[in-house]
């Protein structure tokens, strides 16, 4: 796999030196457009041995190209904060908007390869998580990002001389570390994960680019080069139509009858009763928000479901009843210009909570698969791999021991107009009821299609979807207040019984 | 000074219920408009004593108004991420946007009462904490937030009952916590230091508005009256002319004396002097940067110049010689719409460095001071208090062990236009040239004033202001790598000096 990474590449200082101006120039001029354009990122991840040069080619990328559109990212030790949500997080937090170029020395196949040479897993970890790295690059570039994968390479031999160069030399010796040699004692370790990584994960949409390190001049060429091309191709591409789905349609069951449809909307609950379960649930819930080991935990609660459906009034008992200290609301409207310059998912991971915490997400990430396939704001290529992207997203943040609790909350089509028209008299209710809201309505079957997809595509295991009919506000207030406080309650129970390992660190 | 709030005040139940639905109405017209308009940004602080209806207060706001416009804060633990930063960023992390209101439980006041009350600090360090929370404020305010300050207070004997209350009924029981009681033994204390913070921080822009805690009607409307006449007001006032500044005009010397005049333009370093100067700079910087105790601090380098000065290569000289994973290049370009609904500073503040780390800022918060005021962006006004912002923003900074080196790179206007010259000829470096920059260049005394004012009245002893000439680039780097690599070995002498205290915490 390494064979021609292992050959000895040179470049004359004589060609080196004719070639560089122009290169240099060409590259100003693709990154400039990117930055004008702003169609894409680019993500540059760069990985290889140490003393194969992955620091100079970060800094030959500054010097090279404009700096002021690129960000480097060296992924050290990650912080509380960042051992606080999933593995992800950090990476998501340091992706570059469009236009810019993000270079990531260290990413998301460094830990993996360190703990798997280390002994601290096994390979089929090691392959879980690069499967995982696999659809991360997947999903971006899907969403547009260009990703560019250099590994640096050396032979054994090669190392151990680039090492002993470097010693002798009173400058250079600081760059060669005790770890260094000690990674050098495990070169065939390393080699061998390195290739079952290489193998893995050297997909048609991101390849790894094994590039000789020996040679700087070899090396700053190819690198250039590489990144040239690779801009100027995309660059080209940019204005061709959106990609079709080729998956065949989603329609409604032939005979009509669909999920929505075997709930029973009767239900309701009187208000004596009513309140004294909501003084019940609610005392509950707080009581499970201050169990000790709810400190290592934290909950998502997700809130869909039609317009005039009750979202605000449900989140409103929830949070009635919540340390205010410990939880967040977060509305989701229309994306900032940051946000639209990120994948779709990234305004969500940005507002990932801390441990400890409950996060309530007034809609969510399911606007995806809801209004904007609805709506036709994306094409149907975008919203049919939602699905895969979404469950991803929450499989990531179960296993960080956050618990993810969605609630579709459902009403017939005639209380939907009893409410709507209710809000237009009563003056402040009125700011709920839009024109769009009346739109919306219009398309009723349209949404009721989208809801029965992606529950049955993203009602797991893991994150199931809680259908709620809430014709009776009482009556589904009480269920969202039950079911959380039931699942938060499974949830501490199984952190009382696994002994959690590095997630092992209390709330702050 | 609490006198009135321990009146007793009530509000009748008809009269609340009579009251509230007009109330909510009109809290929800105006919030809207505020978020239409979304010419500022509303900053609640709700102080005051345990059980005075701190918590009820948020989630009132929470209930009345329209949630998704509003953003709540409990300040618990600062992160380890906070506590590697100046005291103040987890508020600007925490600061709302223009058109959208911040509430927050716990704030820059929180702290200072506790540490007094527990003995840890003086009066002195608390008086001193108040005048920068002053600070703050009224800067906050002169960006044109607007802000309120509730303080709920109950009387001795009230908070006692109110606690015996809670802790009677099953369901309330839990909002007493032991801490609770601890602080109630101590309220005289709290009393008294509640008072002088009180008294020291009631400014004209935003005093605080004490509010009886006992009465829920009453403190429910109290607020959301407030909040109401505060939001109304603000919006008649929103298109009301600029603030002219009152201060004497800022003029040059009458013999046009002035410092950038002193300095020798001529030096220079030929090449080879050049060469060896930089191998040894460079390798003194990188050993500094793996001293041990370089985790405990962070530099900051500030690069501001005359157009085509050497900023640029300047700074490669310095990441050169650094770990790519612990240094970042802030390129100031034009501010995000996020930047935008924020305080001028808060952009720079959302890229401070954690410990153990560089950050370098190509061009920088002085743009206030320079172009903004050169080009009449912004008001004389707005500028002549940004020197005072910003010598508050570096003292925060260095006072937290981030160590500000600031760099002013000057050439003369011959040695400008041959280098304008040069780059267009040069086809990798045109892009460094644009029409602005012969537009500024056409302004050149106007700068040449900006420059001088900015020195004289920002050149701190915390944070002098270096310049550098730049008509020889290999003066200039020189010059440059020196004076960082004196000034961090000048901070590490001081940090092994002084027994750090809770700043005693490494980078990771």
């Amino acid at each position: 796999m390494f064979e021609s990474a292992e050959l000895g590449h040179k470049v004359k200082k004589s060609v080196y030196e004719k070639e560089v101006p122009a290169l240099r120039e060409a590259l100003l001029d693709v990154q400039l457009e990117l930055a004008e354009v702003g169609a894409f990122q680019m993500i540059i991840l760069i990985g290889g041995l140490d003393g194969a040069g992955r620091g100079a080619t970060v800094n030959l990328i500054n010097e090279w190209m404009d700096p002021r559109h690129i960000q480097t990212h060296g992924m050290g030790e990650p912080s509380d904060e960042e051992l606080d949500r999933p593995m992800m997080w950090r990476f998501w937090r340091a992706l570059p908007p469009k236009g810019k170029i993000g270079v990531f020395l260290g990413s998301w196949y460094t830990w993996p390869i360190i703990n798997r040479v280390k002994g601290r897993t096994k390979t089929a970890d090691l392959e879980r998580s690069l499967e995982r790295a696999k659809r991360l690059e997947k999903m971006l570039v899907d969403e547009g990002a260009l990703i560019i994968k250099f590994w640096l390479h050396l032979s054994k031999e090669k190392q151990r001389k680039r090492f002993k160069e470097l010693e002798k030399n009173p400058l250079t010796r600081w760059r060669v570390s005790k770890r260094d040699w000690k990674h050098f004692k495990q070169y065939d370790k390393f080699r061998k994960v390195h290739e079952v990584v290489i193998r893995h994960t050297s997909t048609a949409e991101s390849p790894w680019l094994i590039v000789e390190g020996e040679d700087d001049r070899y090396r700053s060429l190819t690198v250039g080069n590489t990144i040239l091309k690779a801009i100027h191709d995309r660059l080209e591409r940019v204005n061709s139509p959106m990609p079709k789905s080729l998956a065949p349609p989603l329609i409604l069951p032939i005979d009509n009858l669909h999920i929505l449809k075997t709930l029973d909307m009767t239900q309701s609950l009187d208000k004596k009763d009513y309140k004294a379960k909501l003084e019940k649930y609610q005392a509950r819930l707080n009581e499970l928000t201050r169990d000790p080991k709810f400190k290592y935990i934290s909950v998502i609660a997700v809130f869909e479901g039609n317009d005039a459906a009750g979202k605000g009034g449900s989140i409103r008992r929830i949070t009635g009843a919540l340390d205010a200290r410990y939880y967040q609301v977060i509305p989701i409207a229309a994306p900032t210009d940051e946000e639209q310059a990120h994948p779709y998912l990234w305004r969500f991971w940005r507002h990932l909570p801390r441990k400890g915490r409950v996060t309530i997400f007034d809609r969510s990430w399911y606007g995806r698969v809801l209004v904007e396939r609805a709506e036709g704001f994306c094409a149907e290529a975008d919203w049919m791999r939602a699905y895969s992207e979404i469950n991803d997203f929450e499989a990531q943040m179960v296993r960080h021991n956050l618990l993810v609790v969605k609630f579709w909350l459902t009403i017939t089509k005639d209380e939907q107009l009893r409410r709507f028209k209710d809000r237009e008299k009563t003056a402040f209710k009125r700011y709920k009821i839009t024109e769009e809201d009346w739109r919306n309505r219009e398309k009723w079957e349209l949404y009721e299609q989208a809801v029965c997809d992606m529950v049955d595509r993203t009602s797991t295991q893991l994150a199931p979807w809680i259908l709620v009919e809430a014709n009776n506000k009482h009556f589904a207030r009480i269920k969202v207040l039950k079911t959380l406080c039931d699942q938060i309650e499974l949830k501490l129970k199984e952190v009382y019984e696994s002994g959690i390992d590095y997630l092992d660190k209390p709330r702050k």
